[in-house]
């Protein structure tokens, strides 16, 4: 069963459907927290709210979103021309994996990515396939994201990347050894005095060795209400 | 010139020099985030302050406080002595990097660390020496602090350390090269809705893959007083 839902903080529509995965709080936080410049990646695009989310960047030239689910592509790919954003959004149905016989090496400026999360080791998971994908290891892990992404940026190019705290060991290794050096992080709390559950990271390729922190972002206030914050990445245009 | 303050939390005393570098909030935090047990390694004890922090904890058997600057590591043992504490605390005056002399492989439980935090690069920094060998990567660097506790450390033995988050990537990055596995991390804001300024890490010799997070640790409220848990970790004996 499909619905149109508004684009947060945009006049976009986009196309969802209840027995599939839909987007997130991550990535509206992602799409907040990135600086997108010139040709843009998405990695692992789903429903297309990230091209959607920044489609109206100026600085922005053009956004390929990368979905491997082709179901969820197509989808994807109908929310774009709902919106006749054609020409800034293309929708590849591919593996990202396969990514380099599509772009030459070096050849983007910035790429974002909300990738699955979960690692897939232990018990196979009861959920629908789609579902799955989207939120575990599957067709693509943390490292093939971080590879991919190494090849197609430039010198100083930047990836953002949405994930779980419990990976930042593996995140800051594994972007080191693929030269791409944190530059920016930013923790979201779900609550003041609570453990953080989401991390934001803004990457440089062959960046300098400087890691620098935003404030926290809280989602919540004391009494469950959201904060002023969370109103601000919702409604900016 | 030289001063007798009380350790914060005990009833031991400890010798300061005013000319000379004073233990910081820092080893204060790092001896409240450690869970030391067994024999246990100080890396770079300076004042003595973590030894004489922990040493009325029941589950730790014996202390040694690693100082290679000499005048400082001289005033450290006065200190031991004017406790009676030679027992349970030992000095050793001597570059950490000649540990493996002293110590065999795989010999101790815990290993602490409050380490110089700069970087030495650039140009030379004006000021005292040995101000500029507890704050500065002079005598050893953040790789040698996490070798040798690599090299101390029994299998599952636990490395606590506290350092600044701008290093976080080259923490994470060396202790898993050199398989300390980041286990917990605890960020010390020094106010609501700043960056933090302390990052507080135990890391398990050869332990799983999974980092978890303690709510942050705030030192002052709004109205610039110190909050209730820092007056905890102060008070506590």
């Amino acid at each position: 069963m499909e619905r149109i839902d508004l684009v947060p903080g945009t006049d976009f529509k986009i196309i969802q459907d209840k027995s599939s995965f839909s987007y997130g709080t991550d990535a509206i936080f992602l799409s907040n927290f990135s600086k997108p410049k010139g040709i843009v990646v998405d990695l692992g695009t789903g429903s297309g709210i990230i091209p959607l989310r920044i489609a109206n960047n100026s600085r922005v030239e053009k956004i390929y979103g990368i979905e491997i689910q082709e179901e969820v592509s197509k989808r994807a790919k109908r929310s774009i021309e709902l919106n006749n954003l054609e020409k800034r959004i293309e929708i590849l149905n591919m593996d990202l994996k396969d990514l380099p016989k599509r772009f030459s090496k070096c050849e983007i400026d910035t790429v974002v990515s909300n990738p699955p999360y979960l690692k897939t080791g232990g018990a196979i998971v009861n959920e629908k396939e789609n579902f799955a994908i989207s939120r575990h290891e599957i067709q693509c892990n943390l490292e093939d994201i971080i590879r991919i992404s190494d090849y197609l940026l430039k010198p100083l190019g930047k990836l953002f990347l949405v994930h779980r705290p419990d990976r930042l060991t593996d995140i800051f290794y594994l972007l080191r050894t693929h030269k791409l050096e944190p530059k920016w992080i930013r923790f979201v709390y779900p609550k003041l005095g609570k453990a953080p559950n989401l991390v934001l990271i803004e990457a440089v390729k062959s960046g300098n060795k400087e890691l620098r922190f935003f404030k926290p972002l809280i989602v919540y206030n004391e009494d469950g209400t959201y904060t002023d914050e969370i109103y601000e990445i919702y409604d900016r245009k």
